[in-house]
């Protein structure tokens, strides 16, 4: 599991010529990071004075952000499965009919999968951005700039797994697909911007 | 050192209570991580026909993409360190003129450092899309995605980066120093946003 690697283990890879991990693995870890970040702003909420009323809301909160950031931290490994069977696919023999008939079912089975693993990536994300906009005017407010930091790799995090989504579109067959898919990220894109903006602008009329 | 625990625990970490790492912490890793996808990337371009021309520039890259990755993989713990020592400044006694005397001394010196963490991590973010922008119109065209997600972690990591800047400045009584830096801080983001937007043009053009 690339989570259970030290963390300079980590980098080293990424920086390697390895296949695996990538653009999409580190995105999931932005993402991830941004959910964690989430995490500790509620949990020092919850507990601090004068955040009582609060406090039931940040319950539900926390149960929602730690879910993200091991779910995000799960999909670096989803992202390298999905790259890897495409590679595994790029490399099935096209000999004859009946092999490029095989090849390209499975290769358009797995360029599937190398976009959907980014999307469900990039949705993970705009989770943690509603969560941060959901609390940026409650939670105490010493965190406030953890709560930026949140939104800032949580938005990157979705940017750059739509990159990863976009990047395999050319190879699907199914244009229904393509369409809807095309569809989907944009309306994601926008979302996401306009909920980042939403907290940007609330943690900068809250830091001098 | 923070960047030798594994990556689930560093994750595990961010999202507790305990004091660091933090935001500025996940905004180093971010920058990281983006650093590492342009070595990644130089890796993959060197050593692949056709692009023969930039293999020089390209080894010059990622000598300077490599170093990058490491500093702020290093600046994880130097982040963390600056935040432990203002809480330690915080407590310390301040029963009579001598002691409040001392503590101002120290207090002062713990946030100017917590201010020149997170805008040294700033400053690596924007040799990250320096590099980026450099590279975007020759590297290989097959990891232009992975120039794109370059793009967003160094530029989600130097804003968070800013963030952590602005949130210590109201503590500091040099007042040159601050306004110095805010305008330091505003010519970085300018100039690291206008780069960010170029990258992200030319990678636009390219996908799809």
């Amino acid at each position: 599991m690339l989570a259970e690697k030290k963390l300079s283990e980590f980098l080293d890879d990424l920086a390697s010529d390895l296949p695996a991990p990538g653009g999409g693995g580190a995105a999931a870890v932005s993402g991830a990071m941004g959910a964690c970040l989430i995490s500790m702003v509620v949990r020092l909420t919850l507990g601090k004075k004068g955040y009582e009323d609060v406090w039931p809301e940040m319950e539900q909160v926390v149960i929602n952000s730690d879910l993200l950031y091991k779910t995000l931290s799960s999909q670096v490994e989803d992202d390298a499965a999905a790259f890897n069977d495409v590679i595994a696919a790029l490399k099935l023999p096209k000999d004859d009919e009946a092999q490029i008939q095989i090849r390209t079912q499975v290769m358009q089975k797995a360029f599937k999968r190398a976009m959907e693993v980014p999307y469900s990536i990039a949705q993970n994300c705009m989770e943690v951005l509603v969560l941060a906009l959901q609390i940026v005017e409650k939670a105490n407010i010493n965190l406030i700039s953890d709560i930026g930091v949140a939104a800032e790799l949580a938005l990157a995090g979705l940017e750059s797994s739509l990159l990863n989504v976009r990047i395999n579109l050319p190879y699907i067959k199914d244009e229904n697909l393509v369409i809807t898919t095309r569809k989907q990220i944009e309306s994601l894109a926008e979302a996401a911007r306009s909920n980042k903006a939403r907290i940007l602008s609330e943690v900068n009329n809250k830091i001098a």
